[in-house]
């Protein structure tokens, strides 16, 4: 079955909010079996909105959507979609009931045209909004769908969770699973030829690659009648996928981000970590702190953007500075002792770098990162170029030092097994 | 003269990623004075694209594309761009060298489809990424004008910055200029009703405004033949602002960050900082040292997650943790004072807080923070209620700090001009 969404407003328009709803309708539907092609979004236009209403329908079964369906005069989505399938607009006396409730809950009048709101098309199924004034609608039209609903996204979502879904539901005769395996440490194009063979045979289920910082993401999708046999065709997959890639996978779990698999290996293991920052300035152990729970092992953090902080707070020793200078693979590996020594925790990372854009030489260029890692007194130092602006590099340098102490752990563990 | 914007992209369609792309084109084509009435998401498909791109190539005299540019067997927005317009693609030299030189700079080999990015259109004009490897190009065909540009988002904006903008402002007989005063510390709605009468009356230049977290910027936009013209009729309405905001603004230049005025106003006083962190666990550090140039006087910060990090490196008391608890307005005091003493710098901050999701009680729910400034020993310590995601209250954590210490900062000058 084919969907298409359509979201309405001059806002999006001009770019003053950013369109989530498009989002998160498209994966609610990818999650119901339906084939999303297009996404358009017009204007609270007649004319525009009639003309993307003729187009959606004669390419796709079910169209979805999102806003225009305020008490105001510029919202015309309900009477366009009305005008379009020639019906009439009748009064809905459930809908006006809610209306009034609402705003006596709040010790409001409505207005006139809030009523307005309680205005469907003749022989439509009415979307009760549990968020807000507007009903969201269904309205069958020769062999298309339409559902109105509303714009703002906690509207929107909860009434697709409760009326859209089972709506949608008794229409689709298929489900769609995917499942993301993520990679870190390998180039896109590395993983895709590594992948060609199976991306060439692929039909259902059907693989992809996606390029995040310092990550390659590969998604397996499957279609079938039950979640329980959608998700038979995908398992083969994934198993290949970690044959193929071992080690280079940190995880085959959607929610889970790279900081998130270093934090669970780290507490697996009952490792304690702390960082110490140099062109990276905070980033890394925010990063890290942002997965939650996390306080148990992560001990301390420093930001020794100075040299003066790098020999007060971590013991970096004048000479070493002078001789090789701040940015080196001496300096990252006495930041890294020295950091072990301070907090006293099993794991230490310590970046230092040139972030841009000024303060490169030729010898040392924008870019130049060195990263260090110290297991439990076993020092790694990685050295980095990258390219891009500040942000980009110091981003870059957060995920290199997330892959680099995940590396090292994962030695310093299998070691540990051999002993 | 009109524009459209088409994004290609699966992993839009499946609604994997957020549309930040459209929101962030439609912003800027509004602000060069073209009409924006269509956005379109179309997946990497052929049929489905040539279908699209005739579609917005009779409606629309600019095409803006985002998408499908890079290396894998999957991106085929170039191939489909030339198609349409007829034209051959053809090897361009420049792309080809700085794919090279990027990857080298990486110490990685290219694969073959690598040189695929460096293919063009011929007679297309070129945008180098400075970001990425795949390079952006604009082709002109007929009364259209394409122009073709990376996915990610940071690529995309660098590259729309730096050679969009210059090509389409030459397309278009008027100039439209704008310049956004920054407020800070202020709703959107008391700044609007602060500026109703001049929405109101508003048409040459145009007034709106957009709420950021923790701020509300105010642009203003006016088109006239000559960016000196252009600029005569923005002056009257700034200077305007000014009178009515005062000193919640912090700055009128569109490239000044809130943490680069912080940054601009340390360093005309000759002043220091240094930072203390809990639950923003590095964000706020990171935040100031992303400002070029803020080695001089940003000299150190410390994470101190922990309670026993706290004590260590800071020298917060055992018994006010254990009286007030890690988040309370006593240990955000003795927070602040001890990293003055640690770091000897002039202005110190620091912040305390309950993120989330788990942590919080009926007493210290999640969002509450505390965050305090230390000027040469004047300690104020302020309160704030947050709510949201863990990231979204670590984010207007460090907003709300930033904003601290910028009035901080302020009082202290003013009574120093007053000795």
């Amino acid at each position: 079955m084919t969907a298409e969404i359509i979201c309405v407003g001059t806002e999006l328009l001009l770019g003053n909010i950013v369109n989530t709803n498009a989002a998160y309708l498209a994966e609610q539907l990818a999650g119901l079996g339906m084939s999303c092609f297009y996404q358009t979004v017009v204007g609270d236009n007649r004319e525009r909105l009639l003309e993307t209403l003729d187009m959606a329908a004669k390419r796709s079964e079910v169209i979805v959507l999102s806003g225009g369906l305020g008490p105001t005069q510029d919202d015309l989505t309900k009477e366009t979609v009305a005008e379009y399938c020639g019906k009439k607009l009748v009064m809905d006396e459930a809908s006006k009931k809610m209306i009034a409730e609402y705003f006596a809950a709040r010790e409001m009048k409505p207005t006139e045209n809030n009523w307005k709101q309680a205005m469907v098309p003749e022989g439509s199924i009415v979307f009760p909004n549990h968020n807000g004034t507007a009903p969201g609608i269904a309205v069958k039209a020769k062999k298309n769908h339409f559902l109105l609903l509303p714009g703002p996204p906690e509207e929107l979502q909860l009434m697709f969770e409760e009326s859209a879904i089972p709506y949608l539901q008794e229409l689709s005769p298929n489900i769609i699973l995917s499942q993301t395996v993520k990679t870190c440490g390998l180039s896109e194009s590395f993983v895709e030829q590594q992948l060609r063979d199976l991306i060439d045979q692929q039909s259902n289920p059907t693989i992809a690659t996606y390029a995040k910082t310092g990550e390659v993401h590969v998604r397996v999708t499957a279609k079938a009648g039950t979640a329980k046999d959608a998700s038979k065709l995908i398992k083969p997959l994934v198993k290949e996928l970690k044959a193929r890639f071992g080690n280079s996978i940190y995880s085959a779990d959607e929610g889970v981000t790279l900081e998130k698999a270093l934090v669970d290996l780290l507490q697996g293991a009952g490792l304690t970590i702390s960082c110490a920052e140099s062109c990276t300035g905070g980033m890394l152990s925010a990063t890290i702190i942002n997965v939650p729970g996390v306080s148990e092992l992560y001990k301390a953090g420093f930001v020794t953007y100075s040299n003066k902080a790098k020999r007060k707070l971590l013991g970096v020793k004048k000479g070493t500075l002078q001789k090789y200078g701040a940015v080196s693979k001496q300096t990252a590996e006495e930041m890294v002792k020295g950091l072990l020594m301070e907090t006293k925790t099993d794991v230490g990372l310590a970046v230092t770098g040139i972030a841009g854009p000024d303060g490169g030489t030729k010898e040392k260029p924008v870019g130049l990162v060195y990263i260090s890692c110290n297991v439990k007194g076993k020092v790694t130092v990685k050295e980095c170029h990258f390219k891009g602006t500040r942000e980009k590099i110091r981003r870059a340098s957060v995920a290199a030092a997330l892959m680099l102490a995940r590396s090292c752990v994962l030695e310093y563990l299998s070691k540990e097994i051999l002993k």
